[in-house]
């Protein structure tokens, strides 16, 4: 499908800047955009492929200042970045197959009341006593345990796997491969040296608006449940132990680690790789750099990096510090010389 | 189902204090508890919360002094974790589906024989050659690849992979997701920059009542076999390469990784993230802090942290040193000050 | 099956040391052998396995002088870990189950035509639209979304997912668990504090030769394609997040993370749990040590290590001086000492 700046400028309410005309079916990033394609301009560190880009459309902010003439199409927006996504979700929408119905062969218990417009793909399960949301799409292969909710919208792509009597809300994504009320780890010691398994009875209640990245797990409590709260948005290979509680619209990268029965608040940011300790408490609005460890407790709004984590001003002088130590070292050899030796 | 302090107490053999007639249904962590459930107490943290818990009964330990009255029933008992644990058992038995029977569709091999009391979900996959022990229960969408043996009351949960040949002891559980028996990873540099894959017919042979969590992989060996050891217990998301030995009740916490041929010894305890190198061998009884790099042997039972791993203590240290650089840097330059400029 | 040293002797072209008429059936590692089986000396510091070993036969490099008489028949190679790797491959094929065909149940759309020396195994899905070269294995359980490309003699193993219109080149290997193409990680922040999904609508593209680990995510990208090129090697549970290029012939061991859009360059060797920051880039030729954090671009043939990432050489010297501390603190302190109290 094309579309012209024009149709765009008036689905977008932007101000054209060239050619009304200009055409394009495809979306691209500025520096691969060819002829046909349509681009954005957010970040100032690439302001300069704006003068070479192939792109025939660029959507870029009102109070952009040209250095040079440009010789493509500019739609001026508020937000170049979430305008962009609006244009995708327009595209998505109308390229994505709409799926729905039932495909064979696939198990649905016989107690589950399938809503008219849900999706089941083939080799899904569902078993006995599960509640589906209108709207709900459960793609081939994936499991949804005995007594599971997924709430209005809510898509579970293939092989996810959640455990029997876990609670998903409404419009949550939950990618391939994601495990959700697995055993938490639990152990008790005995005598012998071996542990003997402490049964983790409890469930993981996801909100409303959650996204579970693929191969994430996270585990059932052992008791209560463990909760990842509204609008929260994990990446991929993230463990969340059992009793862990995730804060409202906390964004955690890709192979984060939460051990068990620790709290992270709202609104916070988390970088990939990063370890939080069992037990602890996290304040709502902290930011952690990637690979940091946390081992205790963090107040809100803190600003943290390393292993073991510190405020992020600090973390840099280490780093200055440690790199300069063999010069440290030398300069109080010298002094010890002097010292030693005096004339 | 509702149980009173007294039926409790005979049952594991405690002595009441309070009211042999409260009645609960539910378990419940001591500062969630709502009336009507009962809970522990075994960390001294969490003391102060019995004079103020909901909880109907508290089992607590028979050796603990009271600093105030309580409201709630108190069931002493030795071990009031272990107690927990046990009843918590007796909980999961009385409520789990009785899971038996073969449901369909799924594919089970011609030479398999199923014993009668074995659980087949829909969409597993047993492949010939597999032998399968009494009370075994494969569930949806699991792959039991050929030739592999499940030892007797192994579960296996849905969308677990264990590829050809591997052997699964006694009592083992293996979560949603985990691979067993992937290829190591093996490649031989060739002259033009490429690799060359390099087979690997070997196996993974998981001894008895060792449990492997969710999306955790544990790669065939090149030769012989990858081996974790009885009641060792693996958390979520780790890799063990290929000829790797986990010893005996040896646990470790999700992401940890130990790259090929290392040895891990009987009784570690290892924290999350963690990562050993290849071909190294790590002595019973060691203790590992979470995200520790352990580039080389260890002897047993040492205790150590960081990455590079030193032993506990000097990591402490190097860690408040290293706090202290700014203050070193400052007296350094002070000291200089007053030997070049002597009055 | 056996063979004899002359037999093998002739495939490989090697020189017999010893007994012509040694029969092998299994290989073994040095250090493991018993009699029967074959094995292979390429590290120096296994040299003195090669005395006391109970192999039958053992392949040597041409130019191995021994220190005292061995036992067991010698077969002299130019390479023995290359050698060894081509006979564990007449092996793996003499001893492969020759799949092929169509197991039942699976769902294989109606537009797809299946190469007629596929194997596609049970409760396998293939969605509309793709394309399957000859020769490709799709095991039981996987998935290939909707408009997928399998290149011939592809191997997808039980339970690995591609989304929908990824593609995947010739004689790649994708292991269990893995997910090629689902979404990136992608977010506007909104006025609220929650975050709007920016949709993403581009693939993945897997070029030949590349093997893909157990439960390792590769993300679609938000535009355009997440690339990973010919020859690259993924272990397991690795991430690579959406608009990320992996650079032809790379090797990256277990739990790797790469933010968006980093790319990295061809023949990298990478080290297990090191991260890379998001829009970086990496000279081709370089190495990381495990457990890096990777925060800027690098430049061709580096060789860094540490969380952040220094040169090698500066990252040695870093951990002797860490180590030096305390005894840093304690010369400065004296010195303090004789200048605050001059004699």
């Amino acid at each position: 499908m094309e579309f012209s700046a024009q149709q765009i400028a008036s689905l977008i309410g932007g101000t054209i800047e060239g050619n009304p005309q200009a055409v394009v079916s495809s979306f691209a990033k500025i520096e691969e955009a060819t002829q046909g394609s349509i681009t954005f301009l957010a970040n100032p560190k690439y302001n300069h492929y704006l003068y070479t880009t192939n792109a025939s459309i660029v959507l870029v902010s009102r109070s952009l200042e040209l250095e040079q003439p440009v010789s493509t199409t500019l739609i001026r927006v508020d937000d170049p970045y979430a305008t962009l996504a609006q244009l995708l979700q327009f595209a998505q929408q109308a390229m994505a197959p709409q799926l729905q119905g039932v495909e064979q062969p696939s198990f649905v218990a016989e107690d589950v009341d399938l809503p008219a417009d849900a999706y089941v793909g083939a080799f899904a399960y569902i078993g006995t006593g599960c509640r589906l949301g209108s709207g709900v799409k459960v793609y081939p292969q994936a499991y949804i345990g005995p007594g599971v909710t997924l709430g209005e919208n809510t898509v579970v792509y293939p092989g996810a796997r959640i455990y029997h009597g876990c609670r998903i809300g409404a419009r949550c994504i939950i990618h391939a491969g994601a495990v959700i009320g697995a055993d938490g780890f639990g152990f008790a010691p005995t005598a012998d040296g071996s542990y003997s398994k402490i049964p983790q009875i409890g469930i993981v209640e996801i909100h409303d608006d959650v996204e579970i990245g693929a191969n994430t797990t996270v585990d059932r409590a052992t008791m209560g449940a463990t909760v990842i709260e509204q609008g929260a948005k994990l990446d991929n290979l993230i463990q969340a132990g059992h009793n862990t509680v995730i804060g409202r619209n906390t964004v955690m990268a890709a192979q984060v680690g939460i051990a068990g029965s620790t709290h992270i608040g709202a609104n916070c940011m988390v970088g990939g790789q990063v370890g939080f300790a069992g037990h602890i408490t996290v304040g709502d609005g902290s930011k952690f750099g990637a690979q940091s460890g946390v081992p205790n407790s963090v107040a809100p709004n803190s600003r943290v990096l390393g292993s073991p984590a510190v405020p992020e001003r600090d973390f840099a002088r280490q780093v200055v510090y440690t790199k300069r130590l063999a010069d440290l070292f030398a300069r109080v050899a010298a002094i010890e010389k002097v010292i030693n030796n005096p004339q």
